[in-house]
């Protein structure tokens, strides 16, 4: 399947091959799950210039309050704000990834996040000048239970191990660096998974390789995430847990708009708005110097996020 | 009142008496205007460094839901952070700022913002370099009523006109210039007010003039607000027209996480951040693809975010 361009070799047919039937087995794994509602599709092309996308949307499902499962493959000319964002240079460019991001009703229920993309770079004459992998999956629970915690990264740890032990701690230790709100006095975002970008043909491994690794993470998702889901999606809650809930999910705001680079460079590129933000939480409060009781289960989640754990 | 300090004349202890004092006033008069609440306050100092502030936060009034009307006055040395983000130079700095949002219960009483402040910069001998006022007012409101935003828009040109009449069409446009949502196809946050920055002693007037403009616009905030919220308070609503307003309140936090340079320059110097924050709305929502019926009163709101209207 793979396209001879250059010296190097184009994945890119592949791996859009991939994504979008990614996108299909997990709506469908979702929906399962949710038993009350279906995705909605919106397709959608880039104006002007190259490609586009395929925006999946739940909303008011009997698990998922709302949640969208999108896929792009986009291509262009690099522009002046790609050269200064991305720190790239080059001709023309394709990006193909699938984004999720889920929000459930229940509170007992946490919202997940996952991402997997591959980025080409092109000279004047066409030929590859670079392409690298880039992605992760993430879980923000409101409630911390253990046992979840532990499924969803050893879930991702075997998905990555054949690849390599070093790589699960390695891109686990990104995750916990990245996804944190440096003016919440360095909270996380949620519990960690993994985090990894621009991972490129090295001695090691080349970027077939890495696709296979990508491949393998999003062939793992619906399985760290599920379980978790069928396990506390009947627990009874009350308002105050709900409003626990849309009070963490501020901080999920704050992380998203202030420091979310796919997001940001979304917004600043002209991407389609109604797709980058389908990843804002439903409902949401804000509240001044909110405080959970000393030795609530609340307070024991902020003790977490402050302090990530090594789950394995 | 004023202190000579090198050739140029410090004005920042009669600016932060009158920033306190407008504080008392300001607060009196919403919570007279509210009738069901009061302000808290906290005082913080800046850790290691010079100065602090003090935060009033009201909250779950009959008429305010979530507000915070702050004062600051700080000081310090010139960081590098600050060289990159505000473009200046010099040693020490003095900034001394008053400044308050206010999100109503009622979607047919408007938010509304304002901030007003004052710079100072000096070199290594203590003699100031630079000093400057900066602020304005502007209105966000949920349903269009022509003669609220009249008035308001009048009694700010009432407060700008004796400094000179082409004052406020200059920073009636800055404003609807700065408070947009470009990734929303340029959207206004509200129907504007007016902005102003760096005013600087220059050939028709010099700072302690400006302190003077600042001042007289402070004094005119309650007279442009109370009145439209005195209108506006004990108009009836129903779930459906508080959904909208919780929507438009989505917009209010993308602008300010996205844009706002006052939060995001707060936000990464290690400000205070629950007191930069309280500016965030109560409750939010955000929907995918949430769009008012054609010839609805909130499509006419959103047409006129998208043309800014010139109200006197």
């Amino acid at each position: 399947m793979s396209q001879e361009k250059g010296n190097k070799i184009s994945v890119r047919k592949e791996w859009t091959d991939y994504i979008l039937s990614l996108q299909d087995t997990i709506c469908r794994g979702l929906e399962n799950e949710d038993g009350g509602t279906s995705f909605i599709t919106d397709e959608w092309k880039r104006p002007g210039d190259g490609g586009g996308g395929r925006t999946r949307v739940i909303s008011n499902g009997h698990v998922f309050e709302k949640g969208g499962v999108n896929t792009s493959v986009v291509y262009g000319k690099v522009t002046d704000i790609m050269r200064a964002q991305l720190h790239i240079d080059g001709d023309e460019w394709f990006a193909g990834g699938i984004s999720l991001i889920l929000h459930p009703e229940n509170p007992f229920v946490p919202t997940v996040h996952a991402n997997y993309r591959y980025f080409e770079l092109y000279d004047d004459k066409g030929e590859i000048m670079d392409q690298w992998f880039g992605g992760g999956a993430d879980l923000t629970p409101y409630y911390l239970f253990r046992e979840d915690a532990i499924h969803f990264h050893q879930t991702i740890k075997n998905a990555c191990d054949p690849f390599g032990q070093e790589l699960y701690p390695r891109f686990k230790k990104w995750c916990d660096e990245y996804f944190v709100n440096k003016h919440r006095h360095n909270e996380a975002r949620g519990i960690g998974g993994i985090f990894y970008d621009y991972l490129r043909t090295d001695e090691e491994r080349d970027v077939k390789e890495w696709m296979n690794f990508s491949m393998s993470n999003g062939n793992a998702f619906l399985n760290a995430y599920l379980p978790i889901v069928h396990r506390r999606k009947k627990t009874e809650f009350n308002e105050e847990q709900k409003k626990w809930q849309e009070i963490r999910r501020g901080r999920y705001v704050e992380f998203n708009l202030i420091y979310d680079r796919g997001t940001l460079f979304g917004l600043k590129t002209d991407g389609r708005v109604e797709s980058i933000l389908v990843s804002m939480p439903p409902t949401v409060r804000f509240e001044y110097e909110y405080h959970p009781a000393e030795g609530s289960r609340e307070s024991e989640l902020e003790t977490v996020l402050k302090n990530p754990v090594d789950w394995i």
